[in-house]
């Protein structure tokens, strides 16, 4: 039994018409809803319903209901975290994956899913100016991707890792300013926090190679073993890149696996005038890159490529009779790649994105938002009641109040009741910092300069007060 | 940038025709596609467009190239693997997903998608007749919970192997039946493969539980150390039941965490003729069920439970423990109880399906499937010429033809081609069995009516060969 096809049309089209109003008027929502924990639970019943209900109540109740209890990061003012976008055509892309609902275990089970993904993650490939030897799959995060990354590394210091278990004494390296998924990965894989290296950084908050090399040699020196690298191109708070081409030395002098974290600005490097960007990442064992934050792909859709798929299937391959296809030369199994057996049809949407908008759309659309960002910053650098609290290589300004943190905590609180915008923190060198981080695929200079008007009445008030 | 909203309206209504008219006449496709492995990829540009493309020469080119180079799994004959169902209601609510595209992380960035997993989660739990204690949260695979279950068992056993890495003296036990996920995240968590037990099982494919106290011993007097056992409820071959009241008897002796996987099965629970199923469920410490298998919603959706969040979350969080007291009591952060720091809102297409077809709904369509898997049991039975391979306690019929491997390889051959259906096959005691996995919301009895029709006519041809 299921909806009959034209109750589906019916309601689906209703759905569409929600959805077309939701994108067109978005700006006009709060970005941060007015709701306290538990509000929407206790709004809704406590129990399920025995007996079906009519599609029309069940959407009016998710009218009515959620988008007021959504923070809403499809919106021009979310400059939260890593601002993302499900644009239009991603959207639709995501609508055929749910109606198709194909599972890409294996090639025979969703031979589009299978070659659509290793067409699309080709296509970007090119576009970043990465080698053609690296293999691409899709996975649903960045966490994921990472995990896979050190599981493949693991494969490659200790083979018998695998069936033995036992690891504790393979060391990662990953900077003080690298996302947590790193340490967490290495937590989930055994590795153990304690063999996770916090690498200093330098005042830009990159990498330190000296600092790296060093670590590493103590612990070869201390019988230890050292295995892999993460280095990051665009941390999560501040947006830094790491000197991958000097860390790349190191890796390579001492055959460690080396990992990049491009989730956020990896895809930045399809700009001709950043194409450069992952030129030394081209010397890594693997890479993930996330099309659903900087690229308008509705999440989830993370990149991740590795010149070493043997070695990733190696570390997962496990194939049950269920699944035993006879092997063709072109019919990749990505079950084979990964913790997951499946995955949704993720490289539609992608595909979509990547045809619709091309890469001279997306790179104008980054390129737009890169623009905001400094143009923001310019303006934080000349008035010296603020200070920038990082460089601004993309689209992320990390800024301050020349104050304490509390002042600096009543900023943010200020600037996002006032402008209906979303901006969130971070700390650095152990001082508070806000962040403000362009994305969204409809923000313009607009939706910023409410936010800059803030700040200045904000420090006029101050000033004020403190009779300055 | 993004497609202007009035743009997006009119491709998404055309989208939803496409989706409408393909639910509505799905049955006449062909559920397996005729092509090779290349020919989509051939197919298709060898480089990505530098300028963006009409939207309509994209959905056009989704129309010429996408379904035929698809396995149809939302097709009534689908009968492979597990049959599953993007139901429309499910469709819907990943329509709106993909509109809201929140990333619920933490309950601030997403309280909808935070709170509605919780309730549905809940409304769930009260089907399947599982403990008030027991935590829900969402997966996108059982795959991923299994790993997450793995790993909070690690944590209880061993609360050191998080800081310290270096587990190899772990063992885990799970029966020859139960799926590869569960040998994966084990070589995934650094457990390693040779400390993977395979528990023995009957001759209805269910674990021994006196064989795995007799393995448990073994290991406890050679020094190592149990940890955790993992049952199934509805295994990938044959859905055998292993017997968990039995299991929990042993595993609470030895204080071993015990992992349901319930993967297929587990939402039959809601069936009030099957309400006992997960009854010794509840005594385990983890639970896994996939509403994106039986439960017509569309992949991903794989629902996990544990009486023991607290140690999920010690396995995985990285937030310092001194900021959650300030944490609102109601306010849960989904990013503490995994790998994955993002989440999509899965939950929205839950409530649909909960909802639209209530659980009287969901349970008539799990009974006609369990019906039809009944009847064609029946024919099988009736039939000297075939043998069903295992019992058959929900909708899935593992059958032979009695002859030889090779000839039951024809005879799915036969039916695939001749009746536009898709049946896999599995390997049971070392021979070669068909499965017929009913679970489609629209399959009936005249979706498989053909399949044993011709299954007639392949034994009567073979008979009068045999001149039998």
């Amino acid at each position: 039994m299921d909806m009959a096809p034209e109750e589906f049309r019916r309601a689906a089209h209703q759905a569409v018409d929600w959805m077309a109003d939701y994108l067109a008027t978005s700006r006009e929502r709060p970005v941060l809803p007015a709701v306290q924990p538990g509000k929407l639970t206790d709004a809704l019943p406590r129990h399920a319903p025995e007996r079906g209900e009519p599609i029309s109540e069940i959407l009016a109740d998710f009218e009515r209901l959620i988008p007021p209890a959504t923070t809403h990061w499809n919106h021009p003012r979310f400059f939260a975290y890593f601002a993302v976008s499900g644009s239009g055509p991603g959207i639709i892309g995501e609508m055929l994956t749910a109606a198709l609902n194909v599972n890409g275990m294996l090639w025979k089970s969703g031979p589009a899913v299978t070659e659509l993904e290793q067409v699309t993650l080709g296509w970007l490939r090119e576009w970043l100016g990465l080698p053609p030897e690296f293999f691409g799959i899709i996975y649903d995060t960045a966490s994921i991707s990472t995990m896979h990354a050190l599981a493949a590394a693991r494969e490659m210091t200790d083979p018998e890792a695998r069936k033995r278990g036992g690891l504790g004494d393979l060391v990662l390296y990953t900077s003080e300013q690298s996302h947590s998924s790193v340490e967490k990965g290495a937590i989930t894989i055994g590795i153990g926090q304690q063999n996770v290296r916090r690498v200093p950084v330098d005042e830009r908050f990159e990498m330190k190679p000296a600092a790296l090399r060093e670590m590493i040699e103590a612990d070869v020196h201390a019988g230890r073993k050292p295995f892999c690298v993460v280095a990051t191109v665009g941390t999560t708070s501040t947006t830094s890149v790491d000197p991958v081409g000097q860390i790349a030395d190191i890796t390579e002098q001492h055959g460690l696996w080396l990992h990049v974290d491009g989730a956020y600005a990896g895809v930045a490097a399809m700009l001709p005038e950043m194409h450069g960007l992952l030129a030394a990442a081209s010397r890594a064992h693997s890479l993930v890159t996330n099309p659903h934050k900087w690229m308008l792909t509705p999440i989830d859709c993370s990149a991740f490529y590795t010149r070493r798929p043997d070695l990733l299937r190696q570390a997962f391959s496990l194939v049950p009779e269920y699944l035993n296809t006879a092997e063709h030369p072109r019919a990749v199994n990505l079950m084979d790649y990964g913790v997951q057996l499946g995955r949704r049809f993720r490289a539609l949407k992608l595909w979509f994105v990547m045809r619709y908008f091309g890469r001279e759309g997306l790179a104008e659309t980054m390129r737009t938002h890169i623009a905001i960002a400094q143009r923001f910053a310019e303006l934080v650098r000349g008035d010296k009641r603020f200070e920038l609290a990082a460089p601004v290589p993309f689209s992320v300004v990390c800024f301050r109040y020349a104050g304490s943190d509390e002042e600096n905590r009543l900023l943010i609180e200020e600037i996002n009741a006032r402008t209906n915008s979303f901006l969130s923190h971070t700390v650095l060198n152990g001082r508070y910092v806000v962040r403000l981080a362009v994305g969204h695929a409809r923000t313009t200079w607009e939706d910023v300069q409410p936010v800059w008007d803030t700040m200045q009445s904000f420090a006029d008030g101050r000033g004020a007060a403190a009779g300055r």
